[in-house]
């Protein structure tokens, strides 16, 4: 299902070279003041064309909003907005529909739907339709941002190119202000070359190549979550890995704590003031799926973008041989830079609906 | 909340030190025959005392199926099993109602319920709770048995010590189905001296370790899962991260497809005589939420134990001022190994809830 | 929450006043046709100004679809469709926002929604939020009526004037067809001309008028529906009172059942060549939450329209008084004619998901 | 299936003569004190042979609480109370399993769950069940109660003899105190003595009797609820057709409203010092399924027993032969009685979830 969420539903609709893509936002409060230029600019920071190493397709991202909003302000109504496409099918998807891309939802897609799913360029598995999510999350943080919630992601990685970390102890509203308006997030700004180089490089060698979003909620009060199955780790990740292309998640110390000693891994509790909060952060904000009052910090690792240039193996469904495929058209090498504001998005629509869940919001 | 699940749903209850544990599994299909021998030899695989590098408390975990089994038949009516507890609640956890220990959700759950949770043991937060879990999946793992669904996990890692993985395009079902018998389960078992050796040496020093736990699903049919955020690893996810101490989770090739070129990380597809297979698997048997027929295979990192027998620093709630506690009792040095059929139980449970939103079960 | 379903999900979205409203409809089966003549044809039946006695403002419902259809045919990926707005906000609410109207949402949604929500033509409480569960209704009646089931409904009384009932053992498929296609629903057409009469008498005299809607959904496998809370009358009651005016419902004999002993409200089975068929259907299709096979029969009781053109007594929300308001406009003195195609959607949508839930679609 | 509820979810579970039932309630507020005095009066209204024209088996109901509750107080955890089953499977059900009973779930539940289901004493059909959502009622109206909201109930009418109806606009807490004190619960009680002689009339006759009980939820503040389908009708109605007989559910003036004018029916609103209230309650304290602040009244229609003694007529699924068949054991004449705290029980669970829902818990 296309849909998420318990307190604030989001439902997302749309295929890639359909009549358009939205999302419906059911369950917001009312009486919340929503900036348009801020959310149409979150929505920028995804589309295409922006960065110069992405993808040089031409998207109007403009979402119309057709309820839910009177003078700019939530009505509680549930909110749909709806991105038109300009890109409309044109059927010279033809070897795709028989033969699978590697990497790519095509086959499993044809399977599950019978071969009835639309797959012009790429469909409902569309990169395209995180814009939809964007949206919501534009939305949602702004909300959030009302009650000193902050939330702030940048490219920890691209290939074997490290940004550095967010210190999880201390990450100031200005560098999650910061990140947030950016268009190739990083806390380090002097990475962006060498990261521009290398992914130029694999579009040169008509590959691609995977990276890792990191990603930090400030601000989240202690208390909010719930044991087991409505964990904030639960939570996160069931809607994150709703991004194309995401393959693992971990929350503060996350698969480092697995070669840890407890003596290590624990984060020692201190009065700062009349707070409680931890020397170190190796939780992550997260204990037994509840808030601590500690950043929330948590990483997706990205797979390569699997549309490449070069010559790949794979089936021909229809006489059950095996065949090659070279996928034409523009893509971007590489994901990463492009998610950044993705990842801020679900984490936002999640974080959203934890606080409703007790009662926060 | 503890209830998990849409079309099989489970609903989790009980304390450590309370009067029972247990779960309600409703929606199961009617007339499939369960083996309650194989479900305790489940259950035994987590329990304490079986192995001897966990902790030497008593546990006797005799589950009493209450409901929705006759003729050690399910009759498609809600199943209710409960355990009863014998270790009842003693008083003597005094110190950490008011100095939560660090890494333990005493701090999280003491806001999250406003003091009024049961501390005992670890109360609902405990490990103590998977048992029910272990109990769900065992039933759930007998019914995707026979329809060739096979799950097998484990010790991936404890601390840096590895075993061999998996080799994600050949998992014979001799292997999961030895791996879902073992107490210590490993693919090399060489490893066990070297792991039980750093198991000790972090008893001896009043430490603990964390560890990886690889879970292999082998069987599942392609077409199953759907996209967004009912996709496989959305679902997997979001019941995985219930088990305590999970800090992490990834999919096939995972974070390491972070660091991999497209050529690289892409499976080409093949005709295996009629079926379509990969070269490859670091797609993990899940491609846009959908499973390709390959195995699906996933780790969750285990962070170490937070009960350690040494001297840590905290909080006193009461007077705000800092403090020291040291943690009594004996505990796991390394939960990983019991966490092993637990990995399992969730992969079955979300497997067979998998299975029915698309009419496979 | 305006949202429903689990198996098949709706989540509606609009105010009468505002850009637009539509549907999105996410876990259709795929490869389904659909004929968008007969989609519109069922629109156009609860659309205004399709009959005399119904208001006479114009709205023009064409439904844009957005996504999840390809070829006529539903791809498996969310259904979006859209219904632009032509009537605007017009600003002339004004007295209505603080003197709430008697009979409608005005007051309670202004408590609600701390007097956020658009009340311009009701808002999103407005009768026309219908329209797009008539859409969603007659996507899925083609659906079930591929699969052999069929919904059907008719006036069954306008104030104290009563048409045949259903033969309740006995439904032929020309009777549902028929109703299926009609403005003016009756079983007995000689009913018309007195309920025409009733209706514009409460015209003249500036009231208005309920009724009830008799709805038969033949073709029903028997075994779907669950026990408890997911029977079939729980079911179709929860999407039912979320038509606006419905204050009531019931199954079989439903009401009438209260009065009766259990030897004449027994249903004795029988049987009809290999089928098991009941003599009578007090029971309404339904034992135990289950369809038994036999036509599932509800009733859904609408209150008159609570606008009505004379002086009514109501509040003043600024200063705390009481005040008198008179209701401008052109509505309906009885919206029971053109709920009879939203009733019917509201079963259809109902259905899909019982069928969902037990395989069965 | 048998679970219901958002933010306080219940999970029932038990068949009539299996090791036992009862239920899990999951999200309940911490830090509730529980009177099990006063929970264990309510289960005991429901129990047989409280009243002697009910059943005269005997249940000895005592729940036996094993988690959620510390000090008789809520923790937050799921608070899970079995209640053991005494009687236990006797084997003498053989002809029902294949010679269904008529108006019983025999036939349905066999369709259902391919005959695997328990059919003892009706197995998970069983009125017996409603044992544990009496306790789960008792739990959420203490927890109400505290916050001034009072819900009680009464017979309205056993066949045609009718108890009075509340006044709907004036509901003293006196009356609800009494009401959800009563084993036979009238408003009238001089009707007493006519009820019991229709029902022993009826069991003289081997026959039985339906009824209908009137609900009144008190102190309900204004804007709890939700538009379209989370609106009160729609989370009452999918609880109360949970409980076994329940053939139809009104609202406030109901299916009478259908027969009004909009003059009669409007409910104008008036200042009672700051209070918006209304002079007449056809609304039955919902509109637009959100809360008015009047009392919530709502009469759930009950069918006759199906269980008589008398002859009927049936099936045998084995030969495909019509048969006859005499049910044995005794067998309430009228349910009415009894199930007068079970819709209490319902409506209170309905309540605590429509105001966590809004935040109001």
């Amino acid at each position: 299902m296309s849909s998420w969420g318990n307190g604030v539903k989001i439902s997302i609709f749309g295929e890639s070279h359909g009549g358009g893509i939205g999302v419906v936002i059911d369950g917001l409060p009312s009486g919340e003041k929503l900036d348009f230029d801020e959310i149409y600019r979150q929505m920028s920071r995804r589309a295409p064309g922006k960065d110069k190493t992405a993808t040089q397709r031409l998207e109007k991202d403009i979402p119309e909003v057709l309820s839910g909003v009177l003078n700019d302000t939530t009505t509680g109504a549930p909110l749909c907005a709806v991105i038109k496409n300009t890109n409309t099918r044109s059927g010279d998807y033809g070897n795709i529909l028989f033969c699978p891309r590697p990497g790519h939802a095509d086959y499993t897609g044809s399977v599950r739907y019978n071969g009835f799913n639309d797959i012009s360029g790429g469909g409902h598995f569309s990169g395209r339709l995180t814009a939809p999510l964007v949206f919501a999350g534009a939305v949602c943080r702004q909300i959030l941002s009302r009650r000193g919630i902050k939330i702030g992601a940048h490219i920890f990685s691209i290939g074997n190119i490290k940004d550095s970390g967010f210190d999880p102890v201390n990450i100031p509203n200005e560098l999650t202000d910061r990140l947030s308006g950016e268009v190739f997030g990083l806390i380090d700004k002097t990475k962006e070359t060498e990261m521009r180089e290398l992914i130029e490089q694999c579009r040169m060698e008509c590959d691609s190549i995977g990276g890792i979003v990191e990603c930090a909620i400030v601000g989240m009060p202690a208390g909010a979550g719930s044991p087991m199955f409505d964990g904030i780790e639960n939570v996160i990740s069931s809607i994150v890995f709703g991004i194309p292309a995401v393959k693992g998640i971990e929350f503060g110390a996350g698969f480092a704590a697995s070669g840890m000693r407890g003596s290590q891994n624990n984060d020692e509790f201190y009065y700062d003031g009349d707070t409680v909060r931890t020397r170190t952060n190796n939780h992550g904000g997260i204990l037994g799926g509840i808030s601590s009052g500690m950043p929330v910090v948590f990483r997706a690792a990205f797979k390569p973008t699997p549309s490449i240039s070069s010559e790949q193996n794979t089936v021909d469904l229809r006489n059950h041989e095996n065949t090659k495929i070279i996928i034409k058209g523009r893509h971007d090498p590489c994901v990463v830079i492009r998610a950044v504001p993705v990842v801020e998005a679900a984490a936002a629509v999640a974080v959203i609906n934890i606080l409703k869940d007790v009662n926060m919001l």
